[in-house]
């Protein structure tokens, strides 16, 4: 079990990915502050991992509140809600995640509940939520084990595994359950820059596992592609527009691309919270623009000259008909996405569906 | 003028790519072995540089032989060429740059040419290399400037500019060509993984010429394709097949396809000598592999975990079909590329056609 993320009696303890793969270390957050600059400074990231955090972010702060009055909590929430929530803009995990608990609290609140029992009760949500997501990633990979080759190479883009999630992962929650169910499956990981994601973080994990791995550079994958040496490609999504549009990690449209060229399957996993039916195309979703110093300097070293123009947008956005299929906990949705998206909405839209244990 | 390289009287002189861009300091090779190690090291890159290169190695090697007779010479000239040729076997102007030295020194032998004389007709030979080099690459940005949008942002990738040759450039050469003639061109540079020659070399011999630039993360292009960010791709090449297939840095293959998705023209740029009508098609060229160690670490520090597989080859094949048109001295060539390539080698198989000054 890798542990992304824990809730101890403490705080929220986070294993350090900034450290990766070379120190296993682990960041403890006692307040909701701490929580947020965890998520912002990418401690923690990934999407279902970052809406599970944000809703321990608004746990811990609720938990932590020296407030005597509803009235006064209520406020506090407001303040712990909007410092969460600016962390990151692109994951709507993030928000869904502090809604699950901000809603929670209204509830109680509307019914005046003891400000202690209030306590219990978010933190139980939050710690709840923690074993959906692992739940989740499960069926996931239960659900689309069986679209990866029986044999072959799977490329992945970015860390959509154990460590951007609770646990299991979800792209890689496929491939570990493509892999229990008997296929030999081989992973081409892209490095992923600038913060090398792929080398880092999927390699570290797979590693873990005993998966056999390979890094490459980003630009890398055409080849390899046109060498015949990847089956399948299959990503996480760190929110999915209501067409089925998809954003996730910078370059993932290329690769996307680079897929429909070579005749690939393009496969996206991600648990239900990923979706966002509220909006209505990925044109709308916000994209994350980092420091410039992520591209421009390098373990301390700079490697551009002064005064050069830099580009790092955190995510891109791949459109609908490149994605050949998207796996959620409540099953494998396709194209026209829109439909598909709506029919498994209306099915259920208040709880995934959990997998037996 | 940005010395790339530089025929002295004590030695061929290297500005040192390696180090840049914030160091700029130069390696001195005073012999054959010297410049083999600076070519292998890739203080000196880029096809057309390195086949001058090769061609002053042959050359510096003959002028400071020992050799008494032409019998004893003629060995050692054997030994110099295995030796230079051992460097690097991607770009074809390593094999033409020794060549034209050796089938030289071939013809002054096989005349019993006093050896004296015999040194002095390979350096001038060399050095006479050198400025049809620069003049070629002159001939090419007069010939492809008209290619490039009135105004717009073209994408390059890896270097092939000024320190891919003796100065100029190819595909960067088409864009000073185009500034010159008027154009508004801002340059969007791929940063080059793993060896970064687009972050470090690409930006920083356009900031000197005080050419807007930027630099992105190769991930970062098809995202910025898809905004409409970017109107033409020019690139330089290490190979080019009878049929147009272009050998060149890893990664160009993959933005050719973005480029092909995208309706945004791809165009190459290289030197004549960079075309090898000796190999049929694109899956005849070798591709050179490079150390693991240049994508598992960054400035000395590890970045991925023991044991992991690693892919690092140094090229990738973009086929013809991809390919707008070829930029030459000689002229530009669309395809078919078999055809246009034979017609144009047919035209004038010995000589560029030079630029007047």
């Amino acid at each position: 079990m890798i542990p992304t993320l824990e809730w101890l009696p403490t705080g929220v303890n986070f294993l350090d990915q900034t450290k990766l793969p070379l120190e296993e270390t682990y960041v403890l957050a006692t307040d909701y502050k701490q929580v947020a600059t965890v998520i912002r400074d990418m401690i923690v990231r990934g999407a279902p991992a970052i809406g599970v955090s944000a809703a321990m972010g608004v746990a811990i702060g609720i938990q932590r509140s020296q407030a005597t009055s509803l009235a006064e909590l209520t406020k506090e929430v407001a303040e712990i809600d909007a410092h969460l929530a600016a962390t990151r803009p692109t994951a709507v995990n993030l928000f869904w995640g502090i809604a699950e608990i901000r809603n929670l609290y209204n509830n109680l609140a509307a019914k005046n509940t003891p400000i202690s029992e209030i306590k219990e009760a978010v933190v139980a949500r939050a710690r709840q939520m923690y074993d959906e997501d692992i739940a989740a990633c499960k069926q996931m990979g239960a659900n689309g084990a069986s679209l990866l080759p029986k044999q072959g190479t799977v490329l992945t883009h970015c860390n959509a595994g154990a460590l951007a999630t609770c646990g299991y992962g979800s792209a890689l929650g496929v491939i570990r359950a493509a892999i229990e169910a008997g296929h030999k499956i081989d992973v081409f990981a892209d490095e992923t820059r600038p913060f090398l994601q792929g080398a880092r973080l999927t390699a570290w994990e797979l590693m873990k596992d005993n998966i056999p791995t390979t890094v490459l550079c980003d630009n890398m994958a055409a080849s390899l592609m046109y060498q015949g040496k990847i089956q399948a490609v299959i990503v996480g999504a760190d929110r999915i527009a209501a067409n089925g549009d998809v954003a996730n990690k910078i370059g993932t449209y290329g690769v996307a691309i680079l897929a429909k060229e070579h005749g690939i399957p393009f496969y996206v996993a991600a648990p239900w919270s990923t979706i966002d039916i509220k909006t209505a195309h990925g044109g709308l979703i916000p994209i994350e623009q980092r420091s410039a110093l992520e591209v421009t300097h390098s373990n301390g070293k700079q490697m551009t000259p002064d005064g050069v123009g830099i580009e790092n947008p955190a995510f891109d956005v791949t459109p609908a008909k490149y994605v050949t299929a998207i796996i959620t906990e409540r099953g494998v949705l396709t194209g026209p996405y829109n439909e598909s998206i709506q029919a498994f909405a209306s099915a259920d839209t208040t709880q995934p569906a959990l997998v037996e244990a």
